[in-house]
């Protein structure tokens, strides 16, 4: 039986969550990789919710202990039958059969409530786009996808709220790494983002940073590492800014190639991919961070086989 | 968090387990008792099965993982999240929250098929009725409950057999006891069972053996216990004549009664109860099976509480 590396992904409605997602999926390849996304551990389907007045972000709304116990089940390499939320018309559909394999990436509003949950993951991220970027994404993605009008999903952002203020946001305290994607200033190409990640010390980046040096020793200039303080807590400040060169990507994509050889083959395509409207683009910065995310996998993974080690 | 005690009640189809099951329940008190079924852990609907050409008697026909799984987190007072197959249409519903209660009883199939679920329980029934009483139970419980036609039930039978003799029966032997009612030879009233039971040396069936020496000391001839082999093995044989008189049924229950003390409130009434067509009618011998096997689960309690005394 494997026990999987866990990736907990956690932010607001369309905080990109799944676009994050995909590209890690993508890159440690599908055959080894399984994503859960939290979500189907909701309580009530659409309908009782209107009736309850209650949003999906509540931890009332959803088997919270459920979602933890298939966490922790899935970690220690059971497999789990888990219920499906289907988004599409908000109601249940048959339980899904998933096993556990090498990687597991478990996304969705409040993968990071319990301690017990927290535990489980060898990485977790909070996804923290600024509220303007969010709700635009929001407002895209729930008309597009989930057949929404447009002021029935403006009223839904307001209605959520003090469920964002009350259940989600307090998760980005709990996480390894906070990913802020923030659009170029001067710019309404969806393609050029900046990328500010806040580095924790509760799991290690020393290898990431070294690697950035060296990226700036080499003349990168559209990347910025400095120690900072993040909810009054010593972090590392990893910036990546909209203006990142494609030969700049490409350095900093190699070094963090070569370190992440481990044994592994890579899909090294498909990363930085993300839906705007129904077209398919490429986001270099996205694909830096998916890069540093499946890094920091990879890394455990080796961290893993060097624990298991006989002496 | 209540470590349930763990009844498993076993059998073909239709061969009286929620019948069996109804009763203990309604004698335990449904606040602090729930039924499981493990039907519900079907991987297919009845159209998948149909196109498969397989039966739900199959393992690989159900999860039996996960049903092992679930087995193991309610005996350790866990809450599961319990997938819901539908006998009405054969598809799956929602799923639902299930909370371990202090007596769990797990009905279905196949619930004795691995060694980590049979040692979730405190007991085991296996429901061994002559086949032709189940093919008549089974006409008339699919044709009345689950819409099918009498031709169908007798081909599905036909069809099952093979899966019945590699699947179901090889469960007999796992069993603490074999459960056989039998309709009495000169009766066309199905009320008038006799019951055979089996009590292996799995666990401990010294009182009720005791109790029942009272009884046929006290000069009722419709009951009577001896020493004997099942499958080579050394067993007490248990029978309940079908001509068991009002008053001797009333004097081994008031033994039993009197025996059960335990500081529970039980419910004493509607056990016994079965239901004949659409009508619901009462046998004694069923409720005295009943009653053996709550004793069982309530001795199995009270040494649970034993175990747990402060030395």
């Amino acid at each position: 039986m494997v026990r999987p590396i866990m990736l907990g992904i956690v932010g607001d409605s369309a905080a990109g969550k799944t676009t994050l997602s995909g590209g890690i999926v993508r890159l440690l390849g599908a055959e080894r990789t399984a994503v859960i996304c939290t979500d189907d551990y909701h309580r009530f389907d659409r309908l009782q919710r209107r009736a309850l007045n209650i949003t999906p972000l509540d931890v009332a709304s959803n088997y919270m202990d459920i979602m933890a116990q298939h966490v922790r089940l899935l970690a220690a390499g059971e497999p789990i039958l888990k219920p499906v939320y289907r988004h599409n018309d908000g109601t249940f559909g048959p339980p899904e059969y998933v096993v556990a394999r090498q990687f597991m990436v478990v996304e969705g509003l409040l993968g990071l409530t319990t301690r017990s949950m927290r535990d489980s993951y060898a990485v977790t991220i909070y996804l923290d786009p600024p509220e303007d970027l969010r709700r635009e994404w929001k407002l895209e993605r729930d008309c597009l996808k989930r057949g929404y009008e447009r002021d029935q999903v403006i009223a839904e952002l307001h209605r959520r709220e003090p469920d964002s203020a009350a259940f989600i946001r307090p998760q980005r305290a709990s996480a390894d790494i906070v990913v802020r994607f923030a659009p170029a200033l001067d710019a309404d190409d969806r393609a050029r983002l900046s990328a500010r990640l806040v580095l924790r010390p509760t799991i290690s980046h020393r290898d990431i940073t070294e690697l950035i040096e060296k990226a700036l020793a080499d003349g990168c200039t559209s990347i910025g590492l400095e120690l900072g303080r993040d909810d009054g807590q010593p972090v590392d400040l990893l910036h990546v800014s909209a203006d990142i060169t494609p030969e700049e990507t490409a350095h900093v994509e190699s070094l963090l190639w070569d370190s992440m050889d481990f044994d592994h083959h890579l899909e090294r395509s498909a990363i930085g991919s993300f839906v705007e409207g129904n077209r398919r683009r490429h986001s270099d910065t996205l694909a830096l961070v998916q890069l540093f995310i499946a890094y920091h996998l990879l890394d455990a993974a080796a961290a893993g086989r060097e624990d298991r080690r006989p002496a």
